[in-house]
């Protein structure tokens, strides 16, 4: 998994099957010093990741199979909201007070 | 996922069992920004992605899954045409009047 | 799926259980300029792809599907060798008339 | 596989099902000669790798099928502790008294 | 698949089930032209490859198919050990006398 930021979403009406009711986010992936690396996912979100919160994003096969209907085309999903995390002895807290514009190490 | 935009289309004739019938488009992953970012992929497109459109591209095992027929050999497929996407706050509009040539973030 | 062309072949005597009688090709990602992209992928081709052809390749899980003894452990398979391509209204031939020596884009 | 230095541990309240009770870390992917390398990974972890040691991870699909309930949706699992490579002729231990703080060519 | 160089080994007594009994081979991707590219790779070893040889790598899920137990979570496995390959018309050999301390294109 990785430690991404959602920065947005993305709308499709037209789709392949099994894409249907499904929240499409933008994330950026970020190292834990609240640096962007890589290149932007769109990761679907059934947990309620709000724009500016970090989250764990989990890529390939794992994805697909929460779904009952295994044919759901996805390859990365939200699996996690950060509350906060402990790196060289220092604990990180994740949250801001609004959930919303909180920067990674802040 | 990633955000793509179909650039072209391959033909193939001679090819392996399972990927007769299937339309086949060069996808360019871009960043949200409307920059090219990494390499051309060839992706299966079944829901009729025109050039110059944005595309949400899934890669994978997750591909091949919605085919009744499991032995397709595909690892990349369009899932969605995109409308439109929010990032900062800002709305982005993706569909151009012609749906061809349209920048990705005009 | 990727564009590559096909530069060698590679032989080995000792093999895992599944590699049998299998043709491995030396394949160079291309993109679709004749450019080479990326490291050197080793494909299994089951379609008689030639030196200097170019080809899509498919890699991953869904390589091996196409055997019905699904423990073949390979991750990428020739799945088609390219024709033609179109790309911004231009339309590319990609065979020569040997079939072998022939430049991505000519 | 990958070799990799456990840095520290993730926290998230809010999950996706079959997250529960899983151990999350930071894992750094190293070189053999004691130095970082690429992004880092979060891997669930079962075996009770330390801050600081050396550990071996998996990444895809292998990764959710260590459980019987195959809805898991890690996609990376710590799967050794790494006592000691051999590389060159030369055989490196790895633990430290300690177990944590060790560097991974000490 | 990928070429690779075996470099060496690792030793984990602690471990995660389905990894028992495994050889932990330290491999370096290599292109044909006997460089290296890329990071090393930990890729279980079934087939007795030597330090020093040519070998071809297979990763992601086809690597765990071969074990009866699908519950090995391993994602890269040595598939074969190259005896020659050719390239541009040009054969190239693999094996020295000793298969020890070969460079990839002598």
């Amino acid at each position: 998994m990785f430690l991404g930021k959602v920065l947005g979403s993305v709308w499709a009406t037209h789709k392949e099957s099994g894409m249907e009711n499904l929240k499409l986010m933008i994330v950026q992936p970020m190292n834990f010093k609240g640096q962007a690396q890589g290149s932007t996912v769109i990761a679907a979100d059934r947990i309620g990741a709000g724009i500016g919160e970090n989250v764990i994003v989990s890529r390939g096969n794992p994805a697909r199979m929460l779904f009952d209907n295994r044919s759901v085309p996805i390859d990365a999903i939200v699996v996690g909201i950060v509350d906060a995390y402990e790196l060289s002895d220092e604990v990180v807290l994740c949250h801001e007070s609004s959930g919303e514009g909180g920067e990674p190490n802040e």
